[in-house]
């Protein structure tokens, strides 16, 4: 007998989780993800799923069963630095556990079903994220992918290989359980509900160039100083952004030479922005861009702005949506919109028919050791998930 | 016959140096610095001078001649990160060339001469600036020292090992010859000039800590973001500076957990502080700390203020500046104050009569690549060292 969803939970609890800040540290590549790709493999064992793994890292489980277009549900166990628990592994934990309880009931698919698991979904190492997918569907090739760096300079190509997948071959419907990362449910008071589209969004990178100079001797005016010119661009972003309901941040900053005592020569700062339509993200990164580089030409700086990734609208299929969310015990699910971006969001813009499923998050905090999910609505989730692959391999 | 200045100069030219940016990276006990040290000790050894260190690195050669209280001379080796050539090693060069030309004079000084080195002056390691000077000195004892760590985390005491110093003992004077790091001498004409003082100084260290959260998920209006308190303290710090013609730098920043996609939980941020009195250092950093608190307030954030290190107004002695300065070839020699901080200072707290030699800065630039002196004014820096030093040592 497969373990149980909190056996597994519990399994995953202490990989790769820091003791000073609780939070977790599962970067692509490294050994704590690669010890939650082991244990993934070693479940699939456990449940006779038949192993298939692409060079990138992209793995699935596959129930041999029926036939005709598969259906695969997943996630990923990547997470960015310092992240929760539940982003990315409670929708693989899930699937594990709605395959099982699939099988309890003696529920008998029409067609093939997997579990799948995509690598670097976060892009916290590599930068690009939803890699593991992009490579998958093709979005992103590997020749395009395997000279990226992550912060230590080291090349994708020199810790993974890669292929031109085949992974996804026969796949006809994609779903993906997920920590909600906002408070639509609790607001809604559901437990769990049905994705509608994710916001187009990007990450960009902006790269401030000034004088180093000594912090002692150099007067104020005759400063070139790069930092005042981010620090001005960070305020008129986050202004910007609050002004329609829009996302504007910069979480990542990177200061040479990074010295107390000298005014830096270059400050290099990631701005991830999000909106509701491709439109109004390029007005906001455009009206960004502008007043930073009005400021940049008073402060005597040069800025450079970089689009490292730039994800589209994805309107999940409304028709399937609305097929899942429908009927349920209980009454039917919400259907919400969420503004981070997923491999399912990858998928359907590859043409393949996707799905999103939600489970409520009392606080809404994601991307944060604070990042949290009833065990109770958990389980409401796995049993959705059974419910909705149930209908989706009839 | 011993290298001279230019051969000696071009010696360490390709020390530590990078190849990207063209600056220096010797900090303390790293490959770099080490082979500075130990091209010193040769230096030392070529000219007969009697080697003597202490525990922390701090080196001084000795030309044994007279008899009284001893005239050290020297600088540092040791660099900011990604600094220039000149600050610290051509105070260095120079004092070894003084000596040649002493001798080539066939000067005979009355009392001993020294050549010194202080090790971590800049204090871009372990964060503690003219680190070597404090311990030979006693303003800070090794039991402080030894607990300080580097941004790897690794402590001072396991790099290297520390004494309560008895180098100084016997030392009458100290002058150390140093690049200018600002345009004073430009202004004035002058190759060289001589020290008044140096302006009192702080590094302070904000950490401001809010809450990570997902950078699309959560509304501008549901965050707890430190960048934002960040970037308007680093504005208002500048603003508050250029008022008064005082100096405020934030030249180190270090994101938590700097992600592209996620609101930072901490922010720490250090600031250099700088004006031409105590008092009004106190209110300068506490106006800056208040205007911070207050956006902090507003913010939801949380901000703490530790000063690493303050260091108080220094008056060199003014009528050995006076002396110094006066009747040379081509008229006195100005007397300049500096913002900038130096092992002299430090002797000079600890009643060591100090003085300092400044050789002109065609640009002002330091703690950059950029930083230099025409090799016309290093050699009339030497003269006048050798000249300062027959002097004293009458």
């Amino acid at each position: 007998m497969p373990d149980d969803f909190e056996r597994m939970w519990s399994d995953l609890a202490p990989v790769g989780r820091s003791s000073r800040t609780g939070g977790y540290f599962r970067q692509p590549f490294t050994a704590a993800e690669e010890e939650l790709r082991a244990w993934f493999v070693e479940q699939c064992g456990a449940r006779g799923l038949r192993v298939e793994r692409d060079g990138f890292g992209n793995v699935v489980g596959w129930w041999d069963v029926g036939s005709g277009p598969a259906l695969l549900t997943g996630s990923h166990l990547d997470s960015v630095l310092d992240g929760g628990a539940y982003d990315g592994p409670l929708g693989v934990v899930s699937a594990l556990a709605a395959l099982d309880l699939m099988r309890a009931r003696g529920a008998v698919p029409a067609r093939p079903v997997g579990v799948s698991v995509f690598a670097e979904e976060e892009g916290s190492r590599f930068g690009l994220a939803c890699l593991g997918s992009r490579l998958a569907t093709g979005a992103t090739t590997w020749e395009q992918a395997r000279a990226l760096t992550d912060r230590d300079g080291v090349a994708l190509g020199d810790v993974t290989s890669g292929e031109d997948g085949r992974l996804l071959e026969g796949v006809g419907t994609y779903v993906e359980l997920h920590v909600e990362q906002g408070r639509d449910l609790v607001d809604r008071g559901a437990a769990v509900g049905v994705g509608s589209g994710i916001w187009p969004h990007g990450r960009y990178r902006l790269e401030f160039d000034g004088e180093a100079n000594h912090a002692g001797t150099t007067r104020m005016e005759d400063r070139v100083d790069p930092m005042l010119t981010y620090a001005f661009t960070a305020l008129a972003a986050n202004k910007q952004a609050r002004l329609a309901g829009q996302r504007a941040t910069f979480g990542r900053v990177a200061v040479e030479p990074n010295g107390t005592n000298a005014v830096p020569s270059r400050v290099t700062a990631w701005m991830d922005a999000r909106c509701e339509t491709e439109e109004g993200l390029a007005d906001l990164v455009a009206a960004i861009s502008g007043q930073a580089a009005e400021r940049a030409g008073r402060d005597g700086t040069t800025l450079v702005v970089t689009a490292e990734s730039v994800s589209p609208a994805v309107g999940f299929d409304p028709d399937l949506a609305a097929a899942l969310a429908a009927d349920h015990e209980g009454g039917d699910w919400p259907v919400i919109a969420t503004q981070a971006g997923h491999d399912a969001g990858i998928l359907a813009v590859a043409g393949i028919p996707s799905a999103m499923l939600f489970v409520r998050n009392p606080t809404g905090v994601s991307h944060s050791p604070a990042e949290h999910a009833e065990v109770a609505d958990c389980l409401v989730g796995v049993s959705a998930l059974a419910d909705t692959l149930e209908r989706l391999a009839r």
